[in-house]
Parts: C-alpha cells; sequence; structure tokens
C-alpha cells in the first residue's frame, strides 16, 4: 500500500478539509431547554499544506465552526473562514504563502493580498460575529450561515493594520477594548488601542510605543485601567529576511507590564518591568483596587509553544511549557510599579482560562480551563500509538479558596477551551453552564459536553455526539439568542 | 460514562447525518485528466433511528453523494435525499414513519406522506439525475448542488405509482426501459413497463401482470427481449396487518423468468417457469441470440438478507446467502422455455456487479465486481472486535475464459460497488477505468479507488483520501461530463 503524505495525515489531527452541516444532533442525556444561543469555535484547519516545514501550525487556515442551540436541541454547522488568502490558494490548488507572519517567504505575486489566516478567536460585538487573529483586521461572519462576509474596518475608523484576537468588553458598559500591535506596519513598534461603544462605534483611539515589538497576544481591562503584557517572544528582520517564522523565544528579555489608565491619554501609559523568562499568553482576568492593579493569568516560565523556537539556538524545554495560575500585582504609587506574582495551585493548566464575562474587569471568584488529572484513568495509548497526557478535566478554580471542582471527560477523550454561559442574566457568579467540546480519540468523533458549572464533579447534563472529528479548535465564545436574535429564527 | 444509545453507534456503520463538502481532495497518486464529470454513489443513513427494531436497513433515508472529477482534481459532496418523508420527519425531529414497505406500521397523520426513501440507486437519463428506490417514484436532483428538485413523472406520462432502481438503457439507441411493480398499489400484481426516449419522453406502456407478487428489484435487457426476475421474496396482507416488514423469504415458490419481446404487446409476454429456492437480486447484463435468451446474474440459493427472513419461521441461513456469477439460458422456440443454469465461477461474489455499459443488451466479456479473498491479508480484528471477511478486492472477470484479474485494496479496507468508465467512447470494450470507494476501517474513512480496468492486478492509478467515513453505499453511477455538460463549468 501507498505511503501516506503529509496532505494526507491520519488519525485526529489530521486536517479536517470539509464543511458539514448536522441537523439535531445526537444527544446522550437532555439539552438545557434555557441554553439558548450558540456556542462557536475558531480553529486552523490547513486546506493546503505549509509551504515550509518550519512554519507553524499557527498558519492554518480558519475554521469556524457552531453548535445552535435552541428548543432544547442541537444543529452543527462547519465552514472555512473565506480568508483573501484561502480564495487565492483555493484559485491557484496550493499555499502560495510562506511561514508565519513572514511575507518574504511567499511566493511572487499574492503582496497585495491579505496574509492573515483568520484562526484564532471568534469574539461578537454589536450584533457582530467576527473571527480574529492578532496579524490583521477582523473578518466578519454571518451568524446564521457562517459564511465570510468580509474584512471589517469599523466603517474606516479602525486605523491599525492588525487587530488582536482578545479583546475585552467591559461587560458593565459594553464597551470593548480592544488593540493592534504591529500596528503601522511588519516589526512596526506601534501599538493602537480603541474603544468601540456598545453599538459598534469607534469612541477613542491611544497610539502607544512599546518597550519592544513581541508577541501581544492578549490583554486584560478592569475598570480603570487597561493592561498589556509584553514578553519573551520577538522578532526581527534579519530573522524574517532569513525565513524564519515571525517569533523566536528570548529569555533574556524583561518581561513588561503595560499600564493605560482608561480615563488617561496616551502619554499616561506605564511600563512595569518585570523578569525576563515569562510569558502570559492569555490573561484571565485583572482588576483595579485604589492604586493597586491585580491580574491573574496562567504564568509559563519559558516558551510555551514548540513552534516559535529559542532565538539562542538551544532545544525548545517542554518542562518549562506549562502554564500556572498566578496572581500578579502592581503597586501604581510606587516609582518602580513594585511587580508581584503569587502562585494560586501547584497543578499545571491550560492557558485558555475562561471566567464568567460578566465579571470581566472587577475581581471574580471562578475560572474554569481544562487540565490533567495523572490520577485518571488513560485508554488512548492502542489508538495513538503512546501514551499521552490528554488534558481530561474540565475545572473551576476559586482563586479565592484555592479549591477544583472538576469533571472528568473519560478516559478516551481530550479537551479543548470551554465556555461559561450564565443561566440567567442575573445569576450569581458561577451559576450556569461549561461547555465545551472532546476529542473522543478512539473513536475518532468530536463531543460537546454541557455541565452545570456548579456541580462539574457531578459529570456533564448532556453531551452532543458529532458523527466526525471536528477541526481544531484555538478558542470558543457564545452568542446568546437575546443579542443575536436571528438565532431564533433561523 | 454513559451508555450509547442506537442513535449514536460507534464506528463505521454508525449514521453519518451529515451533509459535507470538500474542496480538491487529498488524492494519492494522479487523476487521469481524461476522467471528466462525476462518480455518485446513493445509500442509506437513517436521520431518525427506525420506529421498530425488527425495521430492515432498506428503510434508512437516502443519502447521495458524489465525486466530481475535472482537470485532474477531485471534489466531494453530500447530500440527503429530501424526500416528502424525511422532511415530514425533521419537521417532527422524529421517525414517524414504521417497518418497510408497510404504512399499517406508521403513525397517524403520515398517509398523504410519500413513504420512498429514495436510498437505492442513482440513475441518469436525458440530462436529469435521478435517486431511485422501487417502491416510489423518481426523486429528481440537481446534479451540481446534489439538492433534491422534487419527485418526477415525466410530465404525467408515467403512470405506475413505483418506479425501479435499475432501468436498463440501450446504449445503441439512448432509449430507457423501466418498469415498476405492485404498480396499481400496495401488493397489486399489476408490473408497468415503459420505454423512455434519449430526449425522456415516454414512448411505450406495457400492462403486465405477474405470476405472484414479488420483490423485483432487477430486470435485465437485451435487443430483442426484456427479462423480469420473479423469485423466493414474497408478501401478503397478513403480514403487512401483523406489523412485519414487506418481504418474507419462500423457498417453496418457483422462480420465474418474465420474457417480454421489445417489439411485441402485453399479451406476448412468457413466464418460463424455474426451480424454487432461487434469488437474483441483481441482473449482469443479458442477450439473445435468434431463439435463445441469456441472462448473466450473480445468483443466491437461499434468502440474500437478514432483515427479510423465512417465513417459515426457520432461521436465515448465511451459508446460502453467498451469490455465484451464473449464466441463465432460455430457448423460447420450446414450450416451456427449457430453463438452464450454469455456474461460471467457483468463488462467490458480491452480487453488486457491472458491466461496460456501452455493451448492455449484447453479449459482453467482462463483469466487475467486488469479492473476498480469503488468502490476502487482514488487519481489521483488532478495530471491528471480531474478525470479518471484508470484500477486499476488485475483480474483472471474464465470463468467456473464467479467469479473474483483480486488486486487492488493503488489509483494513472493505469495498463497495465500483463503476466502469470508458477510456474513450469508442475504447474497446473494457478498455478504461475502474472506481470504487474502500472503507478504511482502521483510520475510519473513506478512499476512492481510480484502477485501470485492464490491469488491475497492477494496483490502483490513484487514491482519493476522504477525511471521514463516508455513509453506506448500496449503487453508484458516472456522469459524464459530455452527458452533463454543466459539470464542466460548475
Amino acid at each position: 500500500m501507498v505511503d501516506l503524505s503529509p496532505r494526507t495525515r491520519s488519525g485526529f489531527a489530521a486536517p479536517q478539509r470539509f464543511e458539514a452541516d448536522v441537523f439535531d444532533c445526537d444527544v446522550i442525556g437532555r439539552i438545557p431547554a434555557d441554553l439558548e444561543g450558540m456556542f462557536v469555535r475558531v480553529g486552523g484547519d490547513p486546506l493546503y499544506p505549509p509551504k515550509y516545514e518550519h512554519d507553524s501550525s499557527a498558519s492554518s487556515d480558519g475554521y469556524i465552526s457552531a453548535f445552535w442551540f435552541h428548543d432544547g436541541y442541537v444543529d452543527y454547522r462547519g465552514r472555512y473562514v473565506k480568508t483573501e488568502r484561502l480564495l487565492a490558494n483555493k484559485a491557484a490548488r496550493r499555499q502560495r504563502f510562506g511561514v508565519y507572519r513572514n511575507p518574504f517567504t511567499d511566493e511572487p505575486g499574492v503582496e497585495s493580498i491579505d496574509r492573515t489566516v483568520a484562526n484564532t478567536a471568534p469574539y461578537a460585538h454589536a450584533g457582530k460575529l467576527f473571527a480574529l487573529k492578532e496579524d490583521s483586521l477582523p473578518y466578519e461572519i454571518d451568524p446564521v450561515t457562517l459564511e465570510t462576509i468580509g474584512r471589517y474596518d469599523f466603517n474606516g475608523q479602525y486605523k491599525s493594520l492588525t487587530f488582536t484576537a482578545h479583546p475585552k468588553t467591559d461587560p458593565f458598559s459594553g464597551e470593548m477594548v480592544c488593540y493592534g500591535y504591529e500596528a503601522t506596519g511588519l516589526l512596526s513598534d506601534d501599538l493602537f488601542v480603541y474603544t468601540i461603544d456598545r453599538t459598534g462605534q469607534i469612541t477613542r483611539e491611544w497610539r502607544l510605543k512599546v518597550p519592544y515589538v513581541s508577541m501581544m497576544h492578549d490583554m486584560a481591562l478592569t475598570q480603570k485601567h487597561i493592561l498589556f503584557p509584553v514578553w519573551g517572544y520577538v522578532t526581527s528582520m534579519e530573522r524574517l529576511k532569513a525565513g524564519e517564522v515571525h517569533w523566536g523565544w528570548d529569555d533574556k528579555v524583561p518581561m513588561y507590564m503595560g499600564v493605560l489608565p482608561r480615563d488617561g491619554d496616551a502619554r499616561d501609559v506605564r511600563w512595569i518591568k518585570g523578569p525576563p523568562g515569562r510569558a502570559i499568553v492569555h490573561t484571565v482576568n485583572a482588576w483595579s483596587e485604589g492604586d493597586k492593579v491585580y491580574l491573574e493569568a496562567p504564568m509559563f516560565t519559558g516558551a510555551p509553544f514548540p513552534d516559535f523556537k529559542p532565538i539562542d539556538g538551544s532545544p525548545w524545554d517542554p518542562a518549562k511549557a506549562k502554564a500556572y495560575f498566578t496572581r500578579f500585582s502592581f503597586d501604581l504609587s510606587s516609582k518602580d510599579g513594585s511587580w508581584s506574582e503569587e502562585r494560586l495551585f501547584e497543578i499545571p493548566v491550560c492557558d485558555l482560562a475562561r471566567v464568567d464575562d460578566r465579571f470581566k474587569t472587577v475581581r471574580q471568584r471562578y475560572a474554569f480551563t481544562h487540565y490533567h488529572d495523572p490520577k485518571l484513568p488513560s485508554d488512548i495509548e492502542f489508538f495513538q500509538g503512546k501514551p499521552r497526557a490528554m488534558r481530561n478535566c474540565y475545572g473551576r478554580f476559586d482563586m479565592t479558596t484555592g479549591e477544583i471542582d472538576s469533571l472528568f471527560a473519560g478516559p478516551t477523550h481530550g479537551l479543548q477551551e470551554c465556555q461559561f454561559v450564565p443561566r440567567r442574566p442575573d445569576a450569581e457568579e458561577g451559576d450556569g453552564y461549561l461547555i465545551g467540546v472532546a476529542n473522543n480519540y478512539k473513536e475518532l468523533r468530536s463531543e460537546l459536553i454541557i455541565a452545570d458549572a456548579k456541580h462539574l464533579k457531578d459529570g456533564e447534563i448532556a453531551r452532543v455526539i458529532l458523527p466526525f472529528r471536528a477541526g481544531a479548535q484555538i478558542h470558543c465564545t457564545w452568542l446568546s439568542a437575546e443579542d443575536f436574535p436571528q438565532l431564533r429564527t433561523r
């Protein structure tokens, strides 16, 4: 029999490559009838294989999929995000673009084509759904068809060339704070920050300079401040011209925390210096108390991703690619900001942690994420060929008491980022549902877990069975039928 | 972990339940550039599980899928056939219809809804594509979108309430011969036969009576005669009222071969009596030589399907459910027709055998089908739980010399019906491609094999890799871009 080419990789990690619709998904258990809306996922699925072997999975084409909850039923739909790049590749039937965020590695003739793959996060604001990636503008998506409407620049008001995958919405005002780094072009040290009101109008712009150009993947928002972590993924024209991926790891550069007062001007930003060797890819939440600012985030003490290698040529260290929930605090009344860190749990977690979004910007109690519990049974060796430490549990982490309530997904399952959905708009913090996708490696299919977020240890309420493996997810979100009334009549 | 309900069966045989599109399928090898057209499959995929456990898979909802070949590339699309029944079930979100071809087992309120699931065969004639099942009229399908246009009655000219899944087209005149049995209603002994010219106009109708009501699944056509096998699957009002599936096996009733002269009238039909205990579900081909008529067909010597049980209460006998290529001959100059049978090969084959369709109605040399070669390696036990005798080879059976040229699909693969596609319109018999789907049980995915029909033992030319298991296929066909020019510009 013939060998399988890279294009036809086998197993769960093989590219999905298809668009699909499922009417009335199979369900074990019962879907709560008060769940009305849509669980949306965005991830990367390479329609064509990378042009270069050393490319990162960050270059995989964006794919958006959704589980639509209505009347106790669930339908599924999955579509590629029709980026300019995907359409150009489809027309040529090959990968025309080189390695991650490095246009020098592209084939000639694609210079005018947006390079983004829009594969990182779905985000909803002012009645619009976006697929986001930090290297370009948002792609607007039709929430019913999941077809791509096109790139979106907020009616020309948004001037940065890039838009973060992780804006933050102030749940009290409905205002979205967002930003773009490398805002004026490749390697530029410009950071443009915007506020966009609940109707979608841009209301404010700040133009900042960063201490050095780094991967500013996420931010945090308090009622008074906007926080920008800057840390060790760095880049340079030399590495780009040498054909490398955009980022390399530098464990010598210090971390910085940018702190911008929401009511201040660009000149009011402070860049508080921290130690080197830290990485905060994603934040959990932040809050301000007088002159103090607190940030909770999973922190790595080394390079998080194997794809972005150390610039000094040393090997990537998987032992340091473990994230621990950490509380940072900064005293803005002190001259140096008094950087301080406190580890909150001794168990490493997936750094894709979520909170009850109604308590963003103020101190919250619970964070939710998936993690590996090595004490639980595992039965995937036979299929994967070698044992893997799958993230087998969703956990509710009590950031105050240190308690963990958790749900085990099954011995052949690995989990992806979860979403908290409040039971009612006025429910107390953490009263609602936890929703997330499990990869069933044995059956080569995806399963959506719906659990009571207050009772994870009781197991799930329902599990939606997809008859196939849904492609890789990076981030997810929830669109409520209240915010998207078209989901009631879809 | 919860138990899986019947609705959520695992493994390859689980319902597919999704509609899918793949752009530019992965291919191992190289698609021949002269293959321009579409390989179309129809099978059954139950959107909702059967209402009764004793129902047959013959009740599974029709699903049509296609591999579109153009410029050396292949795209895939799969859609449910949107029968009246499927739409009614979707609206109610449950199975409203009872067992196979027995309206007495339906829930009240569906009496006016067409019960067919249109799950048996695709067929193309006069520029139209149909999904067929013998219990109702054709459903017309858009060959580009695969969406269902609706039931088709040939502009009201077709009077039978049923239409076979296996019409035959005379390749020399382009005329299609088709029929419906139980033509005037449930259990009726009416057989209506039609000719439909190459433009789609009905040109002739015969109204016949059958010796007894039986499953007349297939027919055969020569230049002079139309053949109708009648054999041991029988039915009755008693069994329908008792809630049974339409058919039961009676090994006491004789087989009959109806022989209707194409230039004769209804009264000219002869019903030649044969022995009991025979089954010919599908024919291969037939031809006339003077007063003699020959039919080649895989013949069973017992009930072919476990779903349709013996009426005497005895257990279904899998040993008799084996089909062997058999040549029947009838001498129309003799009073009794001189029924005779000759076994052509000693190896059992799947009875879904095909020929080069350009040689239908005249004597052809080759038949193509899949079969199990027990000498070849098998490696699916670990996945299926128990060893199974998979049909692991496509064979070209030389009906003249008894030679078999064959292609092995792989140790973890099971095959489905294949299609012969001539290399050129004027190529000699058997010069072309053999195309068919293999189930890869290990990787839980479907693979389309494209082989040179003259050189099967050399292995395939190309293999198209689907990233999922495509649902069950019953029959397939080929739409040439010549007959369907919209496939050139799709």
